[in-house]
């Protein structure tokens, strides 16, 4: 465990909004910069599908962090003016509860006795932890990917608390083709000898089933035009190739591989499976009977909605539908289309893209010529 | 074995153009319509990855052919007036030697003993056909997929044979992007501990790995915007579900798996994967240097090729890239891009798009009021 990490039990009986119930469920997070005295300087961020609550460095741990190079002293979630918190979410394998965790009531794992996990209980899950922290309104409530799923899903359930909005590469509510992507990677999974209907040995999440399914990942997550520059019809150098009739050629195959081999081993199979399952099951319409209706109810007075003209998974119209949905409801909206080349994956690569949208609407003085320099 | 199926041995030695040779291999094809008296109206067509050589209907066998709607008597490929061959591609198991075939040198099959298959490989062995029927010049050589990759092969490779050259969705070398997604389905199958390094029964493909594969392969053949518009988040009824948690719950996953399970059984694993890696290796810049040179030694004089805007895994552009490359070389083409919503699969789905475009290539007379009518 990382020295950053904190935990927030939450006591009791903790109902999921699809039925079950968890006793004592644990969210780790881990939080950045200080709250203010008006204690209105917080920022809530919810992850994607795989990270942990690692965003960036800090003293406590100063390995670099998911969001790195946007979060911190002078970035454009400037942590000297915000008090950020980012959640492990509810189901995942970074310190909260999930399918990989003890059962206080059988004291054996969950495994696949987990209740039936949703973006809201993600959400709901995350207040929980802001409260405990004696914080009554948050300055924003931010994610990408899954993330803007639950951004959105928090602006909902809970609209007092978060005066901003940012979604990004999110959606209103999943695809069927993003739906059978992911079904598909779960399939992998479970055909998977290894997986032994989600009773493998803890922290021996089966190798082929997750690898096949961080593979489908991968080509979901970027772009077309992305592999094309990158890989072009490059075959792999001889002393890389295995000899097998149908192994590594190509470098894109190569690409794949070492990629999808170093998620493997960091996640644990079921807890993958279950929020997979989460952002088939996210539908805005479940609040207030329709996409414009679940849109409406939301809290959040500003809104910076990002998507990317490039991404397959969450496909660029997702992000215009939410924008067009808050716009109705006299909200302050930005919403941005990047170009980006990496897809789905721009958030966390395409940097020069992503900085200035976010610097913007935090009010970050780093787009000012000199300004990084001068301040630091 | 259909009654309509003809088979050809191409006696000998036959040298695969990656290194290896076949010991007179067959192929399997079924012909439409009459040779003229000077022998110059036959039509070649090349399927795509799975079908086998029946296209179409005929009195020898009435089953519905895979293009059943595109050839035949008053259709767009009038089988009155041409002499059309469907070639069951080398490396295939209609009938073709393929990996699932016995090796007459060993008396035992080929299975990953088969060499390296390329689409010349399949183009020169459907030539080989068109001359053991007398036939020195064609009126066209056809395919879509990866027909249309063998199409394009056969007019480099022959460059005095076909007058016309037709390519629907088609491409001049594989992208590193399909070579990803490719490349994963043959993974899924090689982890399926039933496909055995190759070694399952003949007849019994592994069944996870052929599901999982045909599962993806039909993410791919589709589009993002035929899925919403087909399933939307329409759950199935509640006799279909599972019961099990991560079991059949949308009806876009109850569709993938209909479909999927047909296609297991019918195809040969081994088989598949070296049609498959057949397609990755493609490159008309192995014939001339460039993309470009290799286009300019297509003999054919005139062209049709035909893109889909919604096509992921040959993107619209790669047909737009081979009529230019024809374009150059004073050829007459006639390059259409379909706003079809099926993607990758339209030629097979959207006929009333695609009928009226090989009719005008093909000069007949359905497009005319009446014509159908009057004509039958």
């Amino acid at each position: 465990m990382s020295s950053a990490r904190q935990l927030h039990t939450i006591s009791g009986r903790f109902r999921m909004e699809h039925g079950g119930s968890l006793v004592d469920p644990v969210i780790a997070y881990e939080t950045w910069g200080e709250l203010n005295f008006q204690r209105d300087n917080g920022v809530l961020l919810f992850t994607g599908l795989s990270p942990s609550a690692h965003a960036a460095s800090s003293n406590e741990d100063p390995s670099t962090g998911w969001w790195e190079q946007m979060l911190g002293p002078r970035r454009p979630i400037d942590t000297t003016k915000y008090f950020v918190i980012c959640v492990n979410s509810l189901g995942s394998c970074f310190g909260s509860t999930g399918a990989a965790s003890i059962n206080p009531e059988t004291g054996e794992p969950y495994r696949l006795d987990f209740p039936v996990l949703t973006i809201e209980d993600i959400a709901i899950a995350g207040q929980r932890v802001v409260e405990s922290l004696g914080i009554k309104r948050l300055h924003a409530v931010v994610g990408a990917s899954m993330g803007g799923m639950t951004a959105i899903a928090h602006s909902i359930l809970f609209p007092e608390v978060a005066d901003g909005l940012v979604s990004i590469s999110g959606a209103a509510r999943a695809l069927p083709y993003s739906i059978g992507l992911r079904s598909l990677q779960r399939e992998m999974i479970r055909c998977d000898p290894a997986w032994n209907s989600g009773n493998y040995p803890l922290g021996k999440s089966p190798i082929d089933g997750m690898r096949l399914a961080r593979k489908l990942g991968m080509l979901t997550y970027r772009s077309t035009a992305e592999f094309e520059q990158r890989f072009g019809r490059e075959r792999v150098p001889e002393e890389r190739q295995t000899g097998d009739i149908f192994g590594i050629d190509f470098e894109v195959e190569s690409y794949l591989d070492a990629h999808a081999k170093k998620f493997i081993g960091t996640f644990d199979a079921n807890c993958y499976m279950y929020l997979s399952r989460a952002m088939d099951l996210f539908d805005v319409a479940d609040h207030g009977g329709s996409v414009e209706y679940g849109l409406a109810r939301v809290g959040a007075r500003r809104a910076l909605i990002i998507g990317v003209e490039t991404d397959i998974l969450f496909p660029i119209k997702q992000q215009r539908e939410i924008a067009d949905g808050l716009n109705k409801n006299g909200r302050e909206v930005d919403f941005r289309a990047m170009p980006s080349l990496q897809g789905h994956d721009a958030f966390l690569v395409d940097m020069d893209r992503f900085r200035p949208a976010l610097c913007d609407f935090f009010n970050c003085t780093m787009n000012q010529p000199g300004a990084l320099r001068t301040a630091s």
